[in-house]
């Protein structure tokens, strides 16, 4: 198995309104058929689609599903561009969970999570630099 | 905000577990400090972090964790593939939740999840190819 994810597919309930809050946060969907909204990324792509059709494509109840507990980390290149990506965030639906703040390790950090949980970390990590491309990987580029 | 993922953290109970089970599906771990185990991707890393740390760092109870319904897809380049890797995942520990099989949007899929149930597609989409190091996007490459 190669490494790479690639897609990410969240099982949403209210699919409008969660395609919304990610284009408030300036994402642009690819035309899709099929009822799937997505957005591609950096080499891989952030899929929308039904909670329980999700699950009835898995073939779990869909109590089963989310049973992972999983983060998205959107890494910046500058500590000042994490608060005001929490806010941004916070004004388009989400809630902070943590607020900007410096972290053990060194970077700075803060949390949101969007309309139905999912968690995103924004992170300044001093010891990573990100490709000019914004791709990200453990030890910087 | 640009449209990356920087990193997928996935909060784990048993982090040694977890390790082997990507370790025999051929991930090969970054040196890493800070408890962290990590997976370079493209353009991204797959971290692990014990789960009460993660909750920690977020400000969250344990509980409040892994509400969000979340699967990851890995796609290959032909439906030859699908089968051996799921059967490659039990092997490794893992649990396949839905047998290779035709998919009605014309691709042919399965399903497995990890030792903590986070839950893998295996997907060969024949309307989306992959680049030649594997990226994939929504309309392909």
């Amino acid at each position: 198995m190669e490494q790479r994810i690639s897609l990410i597919t969240l099982g949403v309930r209210d699919m409008e309104a969660m395609a919304a809050f990610y284009e408030a946060l300036d994402w642009i969907r690819v035309e899709t058929q099929d009822g799937v909204i997505a957005f591609d990324l950096i080499g891989q792509t952030l899929g929308l689609y039904p909670l329980e059709k999700l699950a009835e494509d898995i073939g779990l109840p869909v109590e089963e599903m989310g049973k992972g507990a999983t983060t998205f980390s959107y890494n910046v290149r500058t500590k000042e561009e994490v608060a005001p990506l929490l806010a941004k965030a916070e004004v388009a639906g989400g809630r902070i969970l943590r607020p900007a703040s410096d972290v053990f390790w060194g970077g700075y950090i803060g949390y949101f999570s969007d309309p139905e949980g999912n968690i995103w970390e924004v992170s300044h990590n001093p010891f990573s630099s990100l490709s000019e491309d914004g791709a990200f990987r453990w030890n910087g580029y």
